[in-house]
């Protein structure tokens, strides 16, 4: 079914608002699930909603909390995040390390008790579009194996980059946002919901063994993506996540995958505000279009540079609308109606 | 041969005093390329030195510069690093940010016209060991392709993170450095001097075709790590890096990999005060050894984590020397010799 972003944006915003979120939040919180639907990630879009609601209705998110603020030093920003949405807690935080970086010129916030961010490139996409650069960590459940290990002792730690790249021929920040999985926990459920068998290498079974079989491998753990370099990335992060806010680490993080648990990971959001020199941003840009038109190794498919192709589905969505599952849109519409009674 | 770390150490630091290096500069220079041969890492050790004498020789690098200091705001550093030595440059601009996020929690050096920092680990190490932590990016000459490109259009980007770790059973802090390469170019050379084939994947010829001979690679391109992922990397640390400090991007970076060539590249250190909790400390020590005790897939292979390997090679060196190739060390006995005459 295809819907309007208006209609999506008015029934997401019914839903939140129902189960108790201020407008603002909810609109928030909305337009996260809206831009990851919109730029191609599905697995943060619409269908987090039921679990969002479901988490407010259990308790385990407070949605009109904002953060509670503590400068520990005048350009770190401790937040607890009081169970608040992910969201909304993040982009106050995100306010306040600005405000503190336009003066300071880097600003950093440790953020803990805090629900899923979701899509961490609107995060990285906001800042960048204000000028500065962004570098958001955050973690999540242990579901990654380390590098020659069998059980499940990483978050899959998504980071991501935002950096301002003006020019009249690029104006779109670059935004990278990538985990170190080599996969989403969301594609091996994808792929057990349809029977499919997964790739070599992707995941182990329960007993730590290789499996192909995506149903063993929701038990089991997912490999880290490039090896041994991306399981020393994903480790670092972890571990420097939890030194900067204190959050709980490897088997002891919750609630990023259920409807009833306190979350207890963190995040972290370091702003720098960049060079403001018109030629660097315009070199930036001539770079990024030199590498898109690097002559391919298949000449079907052009070189893209990070968040191309979620541009122009977005672009895409904006124009055409967003295709949403029927059995979500009913359930999405239910919410939503709810509020109306 | 095997020698004595103090002698290896007289020796370098002889070689590039005749070179015109200070006494406390041909320090610096010569311990980070120890460090780097302690540790393992060859291809940054002592192998390097007669490239930096040659350096110095034809005027692109100046060993008695330190940088020249700009805060462009509070927080941020800028330095120009004059074309000094590399780890004296950013030794300097550590010390700097150091103390500025003693103060305010965080503080960032940006840093630009400075030589070949060497091995990130080390920075990483040392910033960890007085308490803080540190994200260190730097930049390179064009050596890696873009996913499904053809030509060399990206450094090999490293990224090094050092996080104090405390508790009696794992005093050393997490200290992780790896390139965004699959490989390192030091192992092209290497292979190729072996007439040893590479393995497939690793890079391109001239013509951007896939080879395994190593001959040919050092003419073309090296894949990134981690396919797409890596490459995306990768990508933000050369644009993130380039933003920051103002440096050459892409293909216009020179100066890392010959003799005669200003180095143009850039480095960004970020320096963060971490949570001052003991139990927090314990608490991340108590995960790395939780990660160390995974059960492997290989029996034969525990799990390590990053720098383990590192660490038993450097204790390992510092007990019995270290193993030097007799045509090296020939070469730096006569760099040093030149000194006494």
């Amino acid at each position: 079914m295809i819907v309007s972003v208006d209609t999506v944006r008015a029934t997401l915003e019914a839903a939140l608002r129902h189960a108790g979120a201020s407008a603002p939040h909810a609109a928030l919180q909305a337009a996260l699930l809206i831009e990851a639907e919109m730029r191609g990630l599905a697995s943060h879009g619409l269908l987090r909603l039921p679990r969002v609601v479901e988490r407010i209705r259990n308790g385990v998110c407070a949605p009109n909390a904002e953060g509670a603020h503590t400068w520990r030093a005048s350009h770190v920003l401790d937040v607890d995040g009081q169970q608040g949405l992910g969201p909304v807690v993040a982009m106050r935080a995100l306010d306040a390390v600005c405000e503190r970086a336009a003066e300071g010129g880097v600003a950093v916030a440790c953020i803990r008790n805090n629900n899923h961010l979701g899509m961490l490139a609107w995060y990285a996409q906001t800042v960048a579009e204000r000028g500065y650069t962004l570098i958001a960590l955050s973690t999540s459940e242990a579901l990654v194996h380390p590098w020659g290990g069998r059980r499940a002792m990483l978050g899959t730690n998504p980071i991501a980059i935002g950096v301002p790249a003006g020019g009249p021929h690029a104006p779109r920040p670059l935004v990278m946002d990538m985990a170190t999985s080599l996969v989403a926990m969301g594609k091996i459920h994808d792929y057990a919901s349809r029977g499919a068998p997964l790739e070599a290498g992707w995941a182990l079974d329960a007993d730590g063994e290789p499996t192909l079989d995506a149903q063993a491998a929701k038990h089991g753990a997912i490999a880290p993506f490039g090896g041994a370099k991306g399981y020393a990335l994903g480790l670092a992060f972890e571990v420097l996540v939890t030194a900067l806010t204190g959050s709980a680490i490897g088997t002891d993080v919750t609630g990023t995958l259920d409807s009833h648990t306190p979350c207890n990971k963190g995040d972290v959001f370091v702003v720098i505000a960049p060079q403001r020199d018109p030629a660097l941003h315009a070199r930036v840009a001539a770079y990024l279009r030199a590498v898109r038109a690097c002559e391919p190794a298949n000449a079907q498919r052009p070189v893209s540079v990070p968040g191309d192709r979620a541009a122009a589905s977005r672009e895409h969505a904006l124009a055409h609308g967003i295709d949403v599952n029927d059995a979500l849109w009913d359930t999405l519409e239910t919410l939503a109606a709810a509020h109306a009674v």
